[in-house]
């Protein structure tokens, strides 16, 4: 007998027929004798809805009761599916975030979990309860309502499954695990059983939207084994772990970013401190700078050029004309017909030929490198937007076809 | 300055415009130095597709977890009315049921208050903050949330002024106050300024849908006085007093009540506890009798006739014809269409002429009298349903024309 945290999002509980087959994957868990522990977001468009509500009486809501209005969703969702499950004939028990005793810091829409106090969880699970927990939300230590932000329920379910020391955590998603291409895109694309954290977070950040990173992260921390599946097809999915079974594959997975802008600096004047000034501003305000390219430039100048996302662009611009050293004559461009392709994998940094190899295979299809990023795990290059999809099936057919 | 509660129901919350309009009330009475405590029920049909929700899932939803769904409506209407009052450039902050500390016994879908914690509430309205709470809700000793039952807000706001001893309870509704009739229905009904506790209790019996009873029940035993007021019109409404002005009027209300039956049970054998059996058996079944007629028959036979809300008509002849001394020769008759119409008014009692005044004035309009039933407050009179309307004009203008 194990204790298993499934986790389903908003479009696996849209509406009553899917709630009917989440219960129905929640109840055949439990009829194997397991413990469950269900974390479930707000369903299809509830929170969609909720903030289209709030933009209606004002646009600048406080975020405390922006998390009082949206932690609602959620709460439909637990008693919707508590009741699914009791009309399986299962017991179940919904319980709200502060009720699961989830405790999390006062930043409201972003709050971090700072424990969870399990006795009311292990009281129901020593019941033989399926206890149905609203994922996204806690309190704060004064007893106000929190939510965690984005891909939060990712995290309530790991956090719980932490705190639970529950025998794996399942993700289950519109996909049935982790390809290591985008299968519509890749047709030679494999669905990978096994990958450790570290290649799993590579491959969030570069954009396999599947797992939240934070989640992912605390996955890592806490050794919570995680399972990515699909709620449609519960076939077995994808492992994330700590030491993934490497089936003699040098790469994990190639994917490709386009929400990327390469912002390029020419001519600027060659004295010490620079790029400090530079990256030091752009952090000020808050901006992730990925790949980085520093060159002796003519004159005693230098280019500097760097990727951030193509939201932050024009941001950051506005603050680069802003430092002193930078007048009317530094010619600062942007270009966002740009993306990143990456391939990732934790046994590339024991194999040397990993890069010439991805070079080659991009020479091969006539792509242009504009820069390139290594990493233990990844190897990133930025190449023209209109290349992307083609640069991605070169790449993993060299390593994976 | 004072200390306010203003309850405002699911229609006055039901689109940002309305809300927009309750944040303006609760504003404007703050502005004027009082404390205020809002109560505020789920918008408009939230609570209805709520419920559609849970029926497509089961018919047989559990109590805890349909009190776990439905309070996620009121949950909604406190946070957006605050972002409301705070647009509008006060202080105010959202509160659950368990945060404003209203805890409950365990009678899921009709819970009732046990107390209300207020240190949370005190501290907030210390800090000049408007505080908005989620009515119909709170959760009980172990924690899990319970919900009222109809009319649960009215009681919230009550609970919450008596605890916070407050100087007003102000119940914000469609219809500026309490009429001595339905206005729609009898031009000359006048708007009280006052009313009894008491007589507010037959009124809203007897089918003015105004006041919750329960919440005028805690009014009367915790003397909360509460005030009858339109949201679209906040005018001075009616207040509901221990003590009201008589203003010389004998009578406070005429009052129509269509959703009644009459039961008769024609030749029961004349032997002794007769009656005690035929009334035991109904409250057995939890069925509240109104007017009891007992009449000499023929042949030391006797007739007992008596009224019942429609709905519980089936079930109580169902529960007659159960009684060992029933047999099939015994006939049980049902009227649905019948009318119950009554005057209350607390001087009543010590003017003997008010029940001839009534029946002089139904007998001037050809109305026929079946039934009659009087208590200190109140006379009512059992009458043919078609005549119901006509009767209301005449028993009004005889008193308060």
């Amino acid at each position: 007998m194990s204790l298993i945290v499934q986790k389903f999002g908003g479009s696996s509980v849209a509406n009553a027929e899917r709630v009917m087959n989440v219960a129905k994957i929640v109840t055949d868990t439990y009829k194997k004798g397991n413990d469950v522990v269900v974390v479930v977001s707000a369903q299809g468009d509830t929170t969609d809805d909720l903030i289209a509500k709030a933009k209606e009486i004002t646009p600048n809501a406080t975020k405390r009761e922006m998390d009082m209005l949206l932690s609602s969703g959620e709460q439909i969702s637990i008693a919707l599916l508590s009741m699914a499950i009791q009309s399986i004939g299962c017991p179940a028990i919904s319980l709200l975030g502060w009720q699961a005793g989830f405790v999390t810091n006062s930043v409201y829409s972003s709050a971090r979990i700072k424990t969870i106090h399990t006795e009311r969880l292990l009281t129901e699970l020593g019941n033989r309860k399926i206890v149905v927990v609203a994922g996204f939300q806690g309190v704060n230590e004064a007893g106000d309502v929190t939510t965690l932000g984005r891909g939060g329920s990712d995290t309530s379910a790991v956090a719980l499954a932490a705190a639970l020391h529950a025998d794996r955590c399942q993700i289950f998603t519109d996909v049935d695990g982790v390809y290591t291409a985008d299968p519509r895109k890749v047709p030679s694309a494999q669905k990978l059983k096994e990958i450790t954290y570290d290649e799993m977070l590579e491959l969030a950040t570069l954009g396999a939207q599947v797992l939240n990173n934070r989640s992912v992260e605390m996955a890592k921390k806490y050794n919570v084994e995680l399972e990515v599946i699909s709620s449609l097809n519960p076939i077995p999915g994808t492992i994330v772990k700590e030491v993934a079974n490497m089936e003699k594959m040098l790469v994990r997975g190639v994917t490709k970013d386009t929400d990327v802008a390469r912002i390029s600096m020419i001519g600027v004047s060659d004295i010490p401190g620079i790029a400090f000034k530079v990256f030091n501003k752009l952090a000020q305000k808050n901006i992730n700078v990925d790949i980085i390219l520093q060159s002796v430039g003519r004159n005693s100048t230098k280019d500097i050029a760097f990727t951030v996302n193509k939201d932050n662009a024009p941001v950051a611009i506005t603050a680069l004309r802003e430092l002193p050293f930078v007048g009317d004559e530094l010619e600062i461009t942007c270009d966002t017909d740009v993306a990143k392709v990456s391939v990732v994998g934790a046994g590339m940094e024991t194999h040397p030929g990993t890069a010439s190899k991805m070079f080659e295979a991009l020479y091969n299809s006539d792509i242009n490198i504009q820069m390139i990023s290594t990493s233990e795990i990844k190897i990133s290059v930025l190449i023209d937007a209109k290349d992307a999809d083609k640069a991605v099936l070169a790449v993993h057919d060299a390593f994976l076809g």
